[in-house]
């Protein structure tokens, strides 16, 4: 775990076999074992302060803003009026801070298991962990599971920022899970998880998009580029309580004024209506399994 | 160059500093120094057999199709009836693969310096080197400046499949190159080249859009997903000698029966769309500066 070699991390992990992702360190900043996970903080050569967990890349300063603007925005800007919003993990703090753009948010509740994972982040990716202060900002530090059986039909959006689906997140890609959110949703609300690599899981996507459209009667599946996750890519799982909620097109698309307003480095409406337009490959194994849009 | 150590091959390089990408090694089965270039093809563990050349991966078995198969069908989708096709480089033989599969294309020239890489794909990639049979492919053993300069306005579509701007491939990504390429195309006609990755080559880019654009009346920028491709990401420089040319709406947008009929795996008529549809940190830098569409 945590390696550094020879001046390099490799991101090695069963969960992605014969394929390995490195980066020139120039420093390593913190290195402990909290509760949950391993974590590393290093000073990459070319892609800013890094955060590591149980081996794996989390996110860099150069390009955590795709991951973090899609998570966030994709889901926020289909809901009517997302006023009050939870966010499972993103102890980071960068989802935080991509929500709390949106002037219609009152309140946004994060909940995160591993408190180390935020102290950290606060002290190495300050421009990710910089709305800790916002008062809109709750912060819970608590398993979500737990927390979301306390707060039944209470949100609009719940996001999950979490890690994969080994170690701590694992039980966030099961069906309870999606079950629990869908409890904690207001009516017209929405949830957004990180849905893994099309390229490396997409049997793990299929089973999850089956589960869901048990569950929700809106569910889809959208993807952003990100060079620091493995094959420079990673998905969404999207979900609506409502029927025939058009995810492509979103009530509240975002206008260019917004886009700049919000600095927004990935994220803007064309982008979005993209992020779900599928591979073939992609399409074929998971469009023909989902009903809705 | 090709480094192969402890199991693993590393793809190390000036161009893309502080990252490197790793695929695990089953086995060497081809290392030669052409007249050109070292080549070496490697059995993966994961990713089907591997061919890299002065120590860069061109292609593996498993995510080829995604650059193989944008190359070739966005150009040609959107040339009303393309008939005389020429590919610069392309040695593996996967862009005449999807070329071939147009049934208006009556000839495909292909003009790859290095012969030998022809001979290792044949032998190592007979998914990709398929078509070198076909009586419509014509090969060519030389050089792209050379072939162009003896061949003027009579290509539909110019493909260029290099490798990177440094080694035998640095001519092809400059002003003189885009010149010649013009000159060899008929009236209506396209080009479209292998155009780097924005997150790495984003100034590159900018520079070679720039003078495409005092070149052709019309120039785009699109890119795909590829896990084995520097950041998973790969660009495509488009160009028309028509002006207005709306790339991302195609004269002849493939049907959802063709992209069957094709065995396609990646390119839809919605993937085609959303390949144009850039990032705001490239929209910013790059469409600022591009005057049509």
């Amino acid at each position: 775990m945590n390696v550094v070699k020879d001046g390099w991390f490799s991101e090695l992990s069963e969960l992605w076999p014969g394929q390995c992702m490195s980066l020139e360190v120039e420093e390593v900043l913190h290195k402990e074992k909290s509760k949950y996970q391993d974590i590393l903080v290093f000073k990459s050569k070319t892609y800013g302060n890094v955060l590591v967990l149980d081996g794996v890349i989390q996110c860099t300063e150069r390009d955590e803003f795709s991951y973090q603007e899609m998570l966030a925005h994709l889901p926020l800007s289909c809901h009517r009026n997302p006023k009050k919003v939870l966010i499972i993990g993103g102890g980071d703090g960068g989802v935080a801070r991509e929500v709390l753009k949106h002037s219609s948010v009152e309140e946004v509740h994060m909940c995160e298991i591993d408190e180390m994972v935020i102290e950290v982040s606060k002290k190495y990716l300050p421009n990710m962990a910089c709305s800790f202060a916002d008062p809109k900002l709750k912060l819970h530090i608590m398993d979500g599971f737990e927390f979301m059986g306390q707060h039944k039909g209470e949100f609009d959006v719940i996001i999950t920022d979490s890690s994969d689906p080994i170690g701590p997140a694992s039980s966030l890609f099961q069906k309870q899970y999606y079950e629990l959110m869908k409890k904690a949703l207001k009516p017209g609300g929405l949830v957004c998880s990180q849905g893994e690599c099309m390229w490396v899981h997409l049997e793990l996507i299929k089973g999850m998009l089956e589960f869901c459209e048990t569950l929700y009667p809106s569910v889809s599946y959208a993807y952003t580029a990100i060079p620091t996750y493995p094959c420079g890519q990673i998905g969404f799982v999207i979900c609506s309580v409502d029927t025939d909620m058009d995810f492509e097109n979103p009530v509240r698309a975002l206008t260019s004024d917004q886009v700049t307003e919000f600095n927004l480095r990935y994220y803007n409406s064309d982008i979005h209506k993209s992020a779900f337009k599928l591979p073939q490959f992609a399409h074929k194994a998971l469009r023909e399994g989902i009903s809705s849009k």
